[in-house]
């Protein structure tokens, strides 16, 4: 996987910032120096012309160029020939089963694989893992898969928080939640916290933004990096 | 539907309580004058023994005989001479895909209408409602169907609580997931607090525990109950 260029955001609003404020200069840094266009996936969402009206909008903000694959006439070819590809949050269940429906998974795996630049918010990003396994969306839609990109050798659970203090804890803290994961599974899952990034190149992965990661690797106890910390031996 | 005694819990765990302390009175309560024996099913955590002991022990405080399913020879059989059913909490997905493996959705569903005692807690009472596609619960196993028992004609989702302070809020809240959930289905939708519980008995649903309900109900903006509210108007 070794010319492949991800930049995998946990959120698009983060509390302290307008939508997208925090990750629009990365996103402009992880796309120089030639702001290609770039190619919409609207599908975590219902309303596809709604979520492409705000994402253009707040894309513009920094200068770039979208286009939302509900507008093509063709969505594989859009895939096949885009020139860096955006996947929007919403549900992973949703997003995962429609990119089905469309027969777009392996569009997208061969086109990131080229090199075009990848970038995901969310459910976005969590397409990007082996598996949606670890997604805190609820399952609206039955998809005919768990099985999701696998752009990278792990899960993701965006969003990730650590235990709120337990008067305001309802049910399984998210670490429990992904040792349930872990009693069945052997995929390593990266928590990435609400204002964290992965900006994933060659062989690197590199911490970007806000807060830290959790990594949680089954029947060991979690490891925590800051941003700056590279976890490149995920990708041995 | 009539003949049905359900007591859906929304968590064994409440602050400030011991383990099962909030609705064991509930339980006793629900019970009696017989107290029959107890079949515990604890397919929704994988140390089936663990769990059967943690529950025996939780229920012998009140006096109550548990017999776990996982040490039946036959499952189908246990569930077919069961006087009373309490299913634990846990993985909801994981619950579901070993009841759909081990072909007991049906004898349950069959027991229920016979009017034995059905109690759940968490993803017990998840699995009681027409789908599982409210759970909380990450998808760690990929079920046959999401399709549940249908004892009640609604989705429960469990540890409902309202939005965090702003700060504290890592993605959608639990108010903007069911939403989502109604975009593409129609049912209505349950948001059980942590404290809460729902007894139902004959045509009647009533809101026991300490704490109330939020209904969803698509397109409708939500409706809040509290303890001795009824819910009847569901069953119509």
């Amino acid at each position: 996987m070794s010319s492949q260029r991800l930049l995998l955001i946990s959120s698009s609003q983060v509390y302290g910032h307008e939508y997208l404020g925090h990750c629009l200069p990365e996103i402009v840094s992880f796309l120089r120096p030639d702001k290609p266009d770039i190619l919409f996936i609207p599908y975590a969402k219902k309303d596809h012309d709604a979520y492409a009206a705000t994402i253009c909008a707040g894309f513009k903000r920094a200068g770039l160029r979208v286009k939302s694959i509900h507008r093509t006439d063709d969505p594989v070819r859009a895939v096949q020939q885009a020139q860096a590809i955006y996947t929007g949050g919403g549900n992973t269940f949703l997003l995962l089963t429609t990119l089905y429906t469309l027969k777009l998974l392996d569009p997208i795996r061969e086109r990131v694989r080229q090199g075009i630049p990848y970038m995901g918010a969310s459910a976005g990003s969590n397409i990007a893992g082996l598996t949606i396994q670890t997604t805190n969306d609820m399952p609206i839609i039955y998809p005919p898969s768990f099985e999701a990109l696998g752009l990278v050798p792990f899960t993701i659970n965006p969003h990730y928080i650590d235990p709120l203090p337990e008067e305001l804890q309802a049910g399984e803290t998210r670490a429990e939640r992904i040792h349930e994961f872990h009693e069945w599974n052997n995929n390593p899952v990266v928590g990435l916290r609400n204002s964290g990034m992965l900006l994933i190149e060659n062989d690197s992965i590199l911490i970007k933004g806000e807060a830290g990661v959790s990594l949680f690797r089954k029947a060991q106890p979690p490891q925590e990096f800051v941003p700056g910390d590279r976890l490149d031996f995920l990708l041995k």
